[in-house]
Parts: C-alpha cells; sequence; structure tokens
C-alpha cells in the first residue's frame, strides 16, 4: 500500500537527507534521529495586522550599556505550533505548568488523511483511519499523541493561508467528534496534534465540539505541527518542549520526534 | 572520589525513585530515562512587584460563548530558565528563532562545584573544575553542553532568594571567564548551562564580561536550569525545547536531559 510503504524509516530518509529541521545525536551507543516538528513563530501567524498575535517592545535595561538587548514579549498563548490544555476550555482545569513531564513525553503515532485532504479540504480524522492504521501497525501505543498529517501545513502561515481562493481559505481540516469519542472511550491516547490550525475542522468553527469534549476530558492538543512527512507512522517519541507556565491556557512549544 | 560517587547512574536512581520531575519512555525497544530541568515559571520570577516579569491578561474572544478561555501573555523575554541567544549582545546576531536545532539537542556534561558554593557563594566555573571532569569522564564531548551544578537553585525564587541574609541574597554563582574562554578556544562547547540566575556571578554583574565574550562568540547558554543533580556528569543529552521564536534575544524553554 502506498501510505504504508510512504511511512517506513527507509523512504523517510531518502525523502529528506539533509533537511535543517532533522539531525541525528548519539545515546547510550545509539544513534537517533530526529525532526522538529515546529514553524518558526513569526508576526505571519497573525490573522489581524491591527491585533498581533506576538510582538516585541524592546526594553532599555540595567545591561544596556554594555550592549545588552532585550525585549518585552506580547504574545497571545495560542500562537505557532502551541499546545491546548484543559484550562483553554475549563477555567478551573490543569494549566500548562501543571501537566506532569510524564504527559509530555509520549509513544508518537502518524495517521495520514493527505490524500483524501488533497480532494477535499473538509477532510477530518475519522474512527476508519485509525483502524487502518492499526491494520498496519498494531494497536495505538497507551498513553501515546495521535498527530494528524493532512498536508494543510505549507498554507500555515496566514499570508499564505490568505491567497488561497477565498473559500479555499476558509475550508481547513481536523479531527472529527467521532475520532476523538474514539481515541479517547476505545483506546488510551493523551494527546492528539494536527497540522492545521484548529483540532475543530474550519466547518466545526466557532461551536468547537471537539475542543470542548478533548481538552475537557483532561487531555492535551498541539495545533499547527509539521513536518509529520519525515516522521515514521509509528515507533516514533514526541517530546512537547512547552515552557512550563503557571495559569496559561496554552503557550507555543518546540516539539521534536525521535526515532 | 565523593564527587564522582555522587555522580553515577546508580547513586542519582536511589536518589530520586519517583520525582515527578522525571520519567522513562521507550524508543526502540530500549527503555529512555528523563529529567525535566526546569523551574514552573510562575510571578515568582518577578524582581519587582511594579514590573512584572510574566503577566496573564485574560481575552473575550471569539470562543467566549463556548467556554473558551484565553490569555494575552505580557514577559519579558528572560525570565523563568531560558535560553540567551548571540542577539542578546548583539542586535545583528542569531535569535531564538535562527538557532539550528541541530545546536538544540546536544551531548550534555554536568559539572560539580556545590562542595565549593557551600562555602563560597562568589563560587564560579574555573578551568581545574573541567579539568576534573575530564579527569574522570573523559574529553568534552564535541558539541556539548555544560552545565554547572552549584547547589544555587532551591533560592531561584525571588521570594526564597530575598529570604535569605542580604549578603548571601547579592551573592549567586556563575562561569569565570577563564572557563569561558576554556570551553570556546581549547574545547568545542556549543552551550553552558547554569542553575543560578545569569552565566555571569552576582560579583561580574553589570559588567557582564561573561555574557559579553561567550554570546558574541555565538554561542548560547541557559539560566535558571535545575534537577541537575538528578542527571549522571557524562552521557546524557540535552534538548533544549525553546519555542523559535523570530527576533526574540531570548526565550523561556522546556529543558529535559534524556540517558
Amino acid at each position: 500500500m502506498a501510505l504504508a510503504a510512504a511511512g517506513t524509516a527507509d523512504s523517510v530518509a531518502q525523502a529528506s537527507p539533509a533537511s535543517p529541521n532533522t539531525g541525528s545525536a548519539a545515546l547510550r551507543g545509539n544513534t537517533i534521529r530526529f525532526v522538529d516538528l515546529t514553524h518558526t513563530l513569526t508576526a505571519a501567524f497573525n490573522f489581524n495586522p491591527l491585533q498581533p498575535r506576538i510582538a516585541m517592545d524592546p526594553i532599555v535595561g540595567s545591561g544596556y550599556s554594555v550592549g545588552m538587548n532585550l525585549n518585552r514579549v506580547l504574545m497571545i498563548e495560542h500562537t505557532g505550533t502551541h499546545l491546548d490544555v484543559p484550562r483553554h476550555f475549563d477555567p478551573k482545569a490543569a494549566s500548562v505548568g501543571d501537566v506532569s513531564i510524564r504527559d509530555l513525553v509520549v509513544p508518537l503515532a502518524v495517521i495520514d488523511i493527505s490524500q483524501r485532504f488533497a480532494t477535499d479540504r473538509d477532510a477530518a480524522l475519522e474512527p476508519a483511519d485509525i483502524e487502518r492504521w492499526e491494520s498496519v501497525n498494531g494497536p495505538l501505543p497507551s498513553g501515546c499523541c495521535v498527530a494528524v498529517h493532512s498536508g494543510w501545513d505549507p498554507v500555515a502561515d496566514n499570508a499564505k493561508r490568505q491567497s488561497l481562493p477565498p473559500d479555499a481559505a476558509r475550508r481547513v481540516p481536523g479531527v472529527g467528534i467521532e475520532a476523538a469519542h474514539f481515541l479517547a472511550e476505545k483506546r488510551s491516547v493523551k494527546g492528539i496534534a494536527v497540522d492545521a490550525m484548529s483540532i475543530d475542522r474550519g466547518t466545526d468553527t466557532p461551536a468547537y465540539p471537539v475542543h470542548q469534549f478533548w481538552l475537557r476530558s483532561g487531555r492535551w492538543a498541539i495545533e499547527y505541527i509539521t513536518n509529520l512527512r519525515a516522521v515514521p507512522p509509528a515507533g516514533a517519541l514526541l517530546i512537547v518542549g512547552v515552557p512550563p507556565v503557571a495559569q496559561a491556557t496554552g503557550f507555543p512549544v518546540r516539539a521534536l520526534a525521535l526515532f
């Protein structure tokens, strides 16, 4: 099957032998490879130039006389490649600073729906996609993150998205509510990640059914993940490098796949 | 020697068998252990209550009617456990978003100066400390990060630091300028990390000689790292989970040691 072949370690290596987003390192005598799953966070993620999602304000501080530069950052938490935590939809639930590191270093399963997205920009993860992944790779690992590779991420920055025809710009893939229930109730999944801007597809906004169900169930999500095409579908370890910010409902991350 | 014995993997395991900052995960059939080297980022890192280093400003946005919560964050880049990059002392040099992921996944060498700090709060890393580490563990790995474990980190939050006698509160350990030159010129080291608030010790502020030399040489540093006592002195891999923020001179991180 084409989908299975595209995910083998050999074909991944051939696809991006010298990508700046990949590398390798030694750990206890083994060589491990890694892929950076993170977009560079720039003002390109601003939806509205009058309401910047991230901006820098230089500070003249005590070290200025010896050449120190630093900034005050003004940033909306949910910007760039970022984590959503339960507090995003429940003010009493876990903030970013409350999530255990043990829930942020987890097995990673990559499910490819890019063939469907190529002809349907409203494509969403469905239970049949999960069952098809399991038929090739075995059961989803306990405590894993399921990442949905739709192929939307090349238009993640807002200027590129707005360059699409208006109908296409509004239509963004995501996770279907049936698949979210399946992952939480029929499997033991800690997180979901999407290469799109929201775990809810565009047609499910502003009701946000998947956000409401998934985050209130105590789980987390990553939005705007990228480079999933360079990760094998099974066997990788995800590291969610999120600064542990108390009270935050979400925060930009450095997400890495190790394999 | 006591210093060497304190760093063996066995004694590390005995020291923190169930710490919430540690865990393990499977990767390609091997069990790898990890330690979170990051302080939770709270307002406790504010030096001055009138100039908060991090603050949250709730936003009433489009998802508010279905229970969405989110914040605008106002934050000084150099807050909590954070990365310093060359732009911090050179406005034309690499920003956080410019640093290659290959420079953020590196071997980690932990050098323990806590015995000296126990009797001298101005203690700093010296070339002799590096040579002593190498006499036990072999040459520093090429491209590594050297982390200095002084034992200062239990007073990292500002309220705890201010609870010390005034003289002790002002005195903070760091890296000596001779050691910085040694690591850059006699060895091939990419980063230094300190469990104190600055790579320059308190007595070297506000001249910042180590910041000026080290960052302008194109290298990076991590300040306010923690939990180094749970990491073996040699053989670990450091993951600097910093969101890749364009233009930033520094940014909070999630730093992990894998071994």
